[in-house]
């Protein structure tokens, strides 16, 4: 039992990999709890005989020592305790779970018939590629902040970015529907004012506004936001909910590139010992999910992204998984010309750079600043 | 600056209290940067003088210690950030400070001005109590579980529970739309089995069916909710983000008692030093955002839920806060006949306890397991 886990591969049953804080009695414990804790959520004794025991619960398929304090359970659930939202993926995968502390999800592991129930990203690398037409080399992406200026400076400063080169201007997550700053008059005027550089630089810049709210709003959002031009749209799965972001993705109306941001997110992650591991979190769950892009705080930024952690979100997204196309890992927080090679040296050239707000420090020529970064990115310093 | 902090009155701003964990220095570089992060979001020297600086900025209103390692800041944004929904008032609260350890939303302060524009809970404890007819005592609530039962099993075990005198009987939130027991079959049955037993007792007992899913399937279900006679929904807002379950506790057309439930927002609350602290998560946001009933596990159940965390919600969901009604506190967790004077003893009556699975263990005789409990309650045993 010290080996990897096997995979589910029928469809029948999927896995998930938790890692589990304690002695082995307490590890082996908490398994045996999230095998009903997460299905049938009766203590063993109360647990029907027949079908419910045989066929529901979850099971501990592996179980094996990471280090002294902590220890792998993969369990395996029925999938057809799914109903192909997310809603009900996340209740089986960690709903009841976690309320507790010292669990963590640490991977999913769907099997490929499984994984033919969801549509996934919709672009993907190759389809964002396609739409910027860059090949070969990471995509940079400018953000229109700080919140409070009014819609002509936003528009502006995404002119300037796109002039500059950049691949993608997206909109900071604190942009909403404010009254000093409309989301209808600023996406218009901002995908404006990239299509005309565009015209320009005979380049293919994306404009990606921040859509938020209730789920009416939002839907209502993107689709001005697709009739306006926009070239994307930025959900925060934590703050809209996970199927918010599956329904826009799959919405054949809006069919824009979707890029999941971590705003609200972080609990889940900033102790290593519960929540949900960074590779499930922005690795597995926004391609799943159908983002393109999944943006999270690169190493540097928080001391709870390590750069192993943002190895494996690298990774998660790109790897084979079932039909689901891989999507872009971006690395986000602090970027500057200075840190481009160091995130494509990291990364490899699959990879979107977040520029930070360095780029706009008063008094900077943000035009010849991205001009700056795109020549190292396009002319990779070693 | 050692004393309890101002909290602001004339809704151009509001506050949030944070507990910052650290030395003394840590704790106010990461009040500073709070100011930042969540607004602005950019350092310091690059945000615009003028409006900008002056006014879209938190504040620190106040800081101080609470022990060594941990520091109390209330910080006051401009109500003018928020745009009248959930997403974007968690957004400007806890959005990018999430993604840092050490940050814990431990209070929020909204001046009677901002709550106006909150609808807040339909019904609240007053509406629940005048729905099940029901006074001067704790509410019980009886559980369908487990998730792998047929339908018709589940409206015997709600016609039970009825019979035997509980005030409300709930789906357990693994309920879905599985094919096995599909929501519509499940909540017509459900319905008529407790409005039969209703007849029968001369009493209320209200049906709560668990609503999930994305958001229109969720207003769809919420509304064949209705037409099938149930007395509530019950949503788990950390899966179906808290929008959603404001959305459905202000749809005139649904008009029923919400019922909060915790799933998947563990992670908020699992470590004392980060997320967002169990007053807040399961008491302000509920009420704020339009729930009736806020289940959590009450002590005893989680490690990470102790008697003062419970304290605190109780206090938070029943206080004077502008215009909002009072809500229940909801009980959760190994409740059996035995917990019952204690619960009672430690929350008062305006509590909802929701039984444990032992009242259905496989031999009992559930209507007279259910008639004990109600005879406890009915005549507290000191």
């Amino acid at each position: 039992m010290n080996e990897a886990a096997p995979v589910p591969r029928s469809g029948e049953r999927f896995a998930v990999e938790y890692h589990l804080t304690g002695i082995e009695t307490d590890a082996r414990a908490k398994a045996e709890a999230l095998c009903l804790d997460q299905t049938v959520e009766l203590p063993d004794e109360l647990v029907p005989a027949g079908m419910i025991r045989e066929q529901i619960l979850g099971r501990i398929e592996n179980f094996r020592r990471l280090r002294a304090d902590r220890y792998e359970a993969m369990i395996s659930f029925p999938t057809r305790l799914l109903t192909g939202d997310c809603a009900q993926l996340l209740n089986i995968t960690f709903g009841i779970a976690s309320l507790k502390p010292g669990i963590r999800v640490a991977r999913l592991h769907l099997p490929d018939p499984l994984l033919q129930s969801w549509p996934g990203p919709r672009f993907g690398q190759e389809g964002l590629r396609a739409l910027v037409n860059v090949y070969h080399r990471p995509l940079v992406c400018g953000v229109l902040k700080p919140l409070g200026l009014p819609v002509s400076d936003l528009a502006d400063l995404a002119s300037q970015f796109a002039l500059g080169g950049l691949d993608l201007v997206k909109d900071d997550q604190g942009l909403s529907d404010h009254r000093f700053c409309p989301f209808e008059g600023r996406v218009a005027r901002c995908a404006e004012a990239v299509a005309k550089a565009n015209q320009e630089t005979g380049r293919s810049c994306l404009y990606v506004p921040h859509v938020s709210g209730p789920w009416k709003a939002m839907h209502r959002r993107c689709l001005l936001a697709k009739k306006a031009g926009a070239g994307g749209v930025l959900i925060c799965p934590g703050l809209t909910g996970f199927d918010a972001l599956h329904d826009i993705a799959q919405d054949e109306a809006i069919a824009l590139p979707v890029f999941s941001h971590p705003g609200l997110l972080g609990s889940f992650m900033v102790h290593a010992d519960s929540g949900i591991a960074p590779n499930v979190l922005f690795g597995q769950l926004p391609r799943l999910f159908g983002a393109d892009v999944s943006i999270y705080p690169s190493f540097g930024w928080s001391d709870a992204m390590s750069h192993e952690d943002c190895h494996k979100i690298a990774v998660e997204v790109g790897i084979p998984w079932g039909h689901l196309k891989p999507i872009f890992p971006t690395a986000a927080g602090r970027m500057n010309a200075e840190r481009v090679s160091e995130m494509w040296a990291f990364y490899g050239h699959e990879v979107v750079i977040i520029l930070g707000s360095g780029i706009t420090k008063p008094g900077t020529d943000v035009v010849a600043a991205c001009k700056v970064v795109m020549d190292l990115v396009t002319h990779r310093v070693q």
